[in-house]
């Protein structure tokens, strides 16, 4: 199975990098939603977020955080910055190698999430039954 | 200045726990997009991404991966799992004590994100350039 993000850490496929060490590369979003998205993937394939060792998600959110603080000193238009990783194609994931997109926002720049106004508002005492059945899940 | 995720943490405001050890909590989001969504919250305040000691930005992302596996074992409808974090009013963040959301998704649950359908798609070129100059920043 061919992977892009493979073949881009391999050295195989084109990207423009922001950063990169033995574990971790960053490169542009080839279809950003502002100038200076990035894309920091950890270099080990993971299909999923489970399957991500947990010492690469400490580095992809480390190395998020640096590009997310180095954006500002950019003369890119950055107002505040959304990290935001899809696990799942129900939750808009595209390429199957875990990745966390690290995302310059400013007002007005058209990116808009809608929810359903009328979804459910639990009480307390459902909200600790969830607590209680995700808790014991752990 | 009070700040509602200190009082969650110090224990003089409710909460419904999901987790908790010495530096990190979690507890569920009360308007929650889905049943489980889950927030993710380094203890020492920390106003912005930048202001998360790295320390704690690594363990609110091993955290967050956690919560994600744990949801897919419990009984709530779970096809896919976002991680999100808002970093400025301009990125939807609302509560000014750094966190990350784990949402659970499922298709059809109406949650929806538009971005601009004429957004501006650079080249090569100058997503080399962009690159460069986030590079220089890092």
């Amino acid at each position: 199975m061919s992977c892009i993000f493979c073949d881009i850490s391999a050295g195989d496929a084109e990207a423009s990098f922001v950063y990169e060490d033995e574990r971790t590369i960053a490169f542009l979003d080839i279809a950003p939603l502002n100038a200076g998205h990035t894309l920091v993937v950890p270099r080990t394939h993971a299909a999923s977020l489970e399957e991500i060792e947990p010492d690469d998600a400490q580095r992809i959110v480390r190395v998020a955080q640096r590009v997310a603080i180095a954006l500002r000193r950019t003369g890119f238009r950055v107002e505040g910055v959304n990290l935001w990783l899809a696990d799942g194609a129900a939750a808009g994931q595209d390429v199957f190698h875990a990745h966390m997109h690290v995302v310059p926002r400013f007002d007005g720049d058209g990116f808009v999430v809608s929810l359903p106004p009328d979804r459910h508002r639990p009480d307390r005492e459902e909200l600790n039954a969830n607590a209680a059945q995700l808790r014991s899940a752990l």
